[in-house]
């Protein structure tokens, strides 16, 4: 664990080929630790054991909205989660899929518990309901072989880990705020993300906003010029630091504003940790995200940091559901 | 692993009971998960596996400079920590020594390696060269049955776990900038810290700093007016994070000021990690230290962090050494 030695490098699939998968996937073209040999969306996948052309996979979905039209190693399939379990040589999948419904990712776990696959499964999930549908899958993931880690994007993710560990300097935590900003010049790029995002806000559940036409989106977002602002969203960084024993889930809050018409972000992305210390003082340790940091920088590289963790578990047979609060994510070279 | 389930406290003992061993005892005063039952210092040990009465192990020592005079469980002894290995029973020890000689801690570890006690060890240590001269006993602290987390204090520790963090949003790590900020109202109470943070001023090492009385110290604090400023430490947090592939160890530069003549800190201690995203931008995470807590809250706090998640691995059978970069430390109630 403590020295990473030169090793054959990790076999990566990406499941789910949006504007977050194909940040993935650019991410992983750089890693010599990380190989991307294999990516499925709703209408194909395409598994190459030497290592996917990136940007060839890219390329096809933009043009043909799937992968499986890819040259050579695309398949087109109306099934390709489950083919792509079924065929390709994987030791750890980033679930890069909008989690839409909100059981969608708790019921591909299932695929991957029933199929016998073993290795490592990696979510960037966002909903406390989500995480709770997964907890329920605990004991099956262990049985399976499968180290499961969830909530490992930015929020919950990156600033949920950093919340762990500003904790430890006190002895009652107070609160836990996270306030997010997030810009982005073209939000059809990432048309999943903005409707799970719409999800958040009042009058709107997340079967609504998936209903929406991309129109529907641009009317609400001329609405508000682009902006979208969440208060008291339902983030599983809660149930998150619940569970690691750092505060009741009540304590953790989550806002932010998404600017969808600008790249800059509206506000500096940070979480406020504020708690008592065995001396009686109450204090805040903040944790700030600069500001040239993007969502996908922000959520692809700790869901690579956690994958990579969680190789190290599952090699010494480590298995079942964790999340980004109990486990210290890897750099991945 | 992941849920805490009430279990039996971890039973504790903390070696060194000076203004930080002091300050361990009466967090761990606090805490239902962990129960302080033995405690050494130079020239004595106590042990009651009911649990020490810390006010009084603490009065006992303020006022005859050893806990070997305690009532009821106190024992004299110039072999105080081999004593201690040998009579008390203990999951995890805090090594709350101070590192002089710098050899200490080594000898320290390999004294319970000599000894076939089982368990966790943390320490707070700073420099690198003592990380270094723990890494050489990596296999026989493993073969020992002894999980060793090394650098668990405020930086090495705090800091460097959250540097680990930040480090996931990029793909490459230009530099991690740590400056501490420390005021202590009453340097007397810290009377071997101050002498390792002098080792650190241009002019003086660890054998100078040692042999300083009392008065000497004074005299060179007068001179700076009470302030120790602190450039280019030897801080192992730069090992740390080149062990847990972050970054070359000469990216990582610690500096500080410590004013020991105010309770209020000269500046926010902080660490800056700053590098480049996969999308070619250079940004900067923060993480900084509300002023309101004291060194020996974030030095402490993460140390008994570090022991629990110690304990899961131990109970896992994971044993050897590891850093405060490579795992996640858990919450203590």
């Amino acid at each position: 664990m403590m020295i990473n030695k030169a090793v054959k490098p990790i076999q990566v699939g990406v499941l789910g080929f949006g504007g977050l998968g194909q940040a993935a996937a650019k991410i992983l073209a750089t890693k010599q630790e990380m190989n991307l040999v294999a990516a499925a969306d709703h209408q194909g996948y395409i598994y190459d054991p030497a290592g996917l052309n990136i940007d060839a996979a890219i390329s096809t979905y933009r043009d043909r909205n799937t992968v499986g039209y890819s040259p050579n190693y695309g398949v087109l399939s109306s099934n390709s989660i489950q083919d792509v379990i079924d065929n390709a040589v994987v030791d750890g999948y980033f679930l890069a899929l909008p989690n839409l419904p909100n059981t969608f990712m708790a019921e591909v776990a299932q695929q991957f518990i029933k199929s016998g696959w073993q290795g490592v499964l990696v979510d960037a999930l966002k909903r406390t309901s989500a995480v709770e549908q997964l907890l329920e899958l605990q004991s099956n993931l262990a049985k399976a072989g499968i180290t499961y880690l969830t909530g490992c994007g930015a929020t919950p993710g990156l600033l949920t880990a950093a919340a762990v560990v500003a904790a430890q300097s006190y002895a009652e935590i107070h609160s836990v705020k996270i306030t997010f900003g997030v810009g982005i010049a073209n939000w059809e790029a990432y048309r999943a993300t903005i409707r799970e995002d719409i999800a958040h806000m009042p009058g709107y559940d997340v079967e609504q906003a998936r209903a929406m036409s991309d129109a529907e989106v641009a009317t609400l977002l001329d609405k508000t010029d682009g902006i979208i602002s969440l208060e008291n969203m339902e983030h599983a960084d809660d149930i998150m630091l619940e569970l690691a024993g750092v505060c009741d889930r009540d304590r953790v809050t989550v806002g932010g504003v998404v600017d969808t018409r600008n790249p800059k972000k509206p506000l500096s992305t940070n979480v406020k940790v504020t708690g008592r210390t065995f001396e009686g003082k109450i204090s805040t340790h903040t944790f700030t995200l600069g500001d040239e940091t993007s969502m996908a920088a922000n959520v692809c590289g700790p869901a690579f940091g956690y994958l990579k963790a969680g190789m190290a578990l599952n090699r010494r047979g480590i298995t079942g559901l964790f999340t980004a609060a109990e486990i210290m994510p890897q750099f991945v070279k």
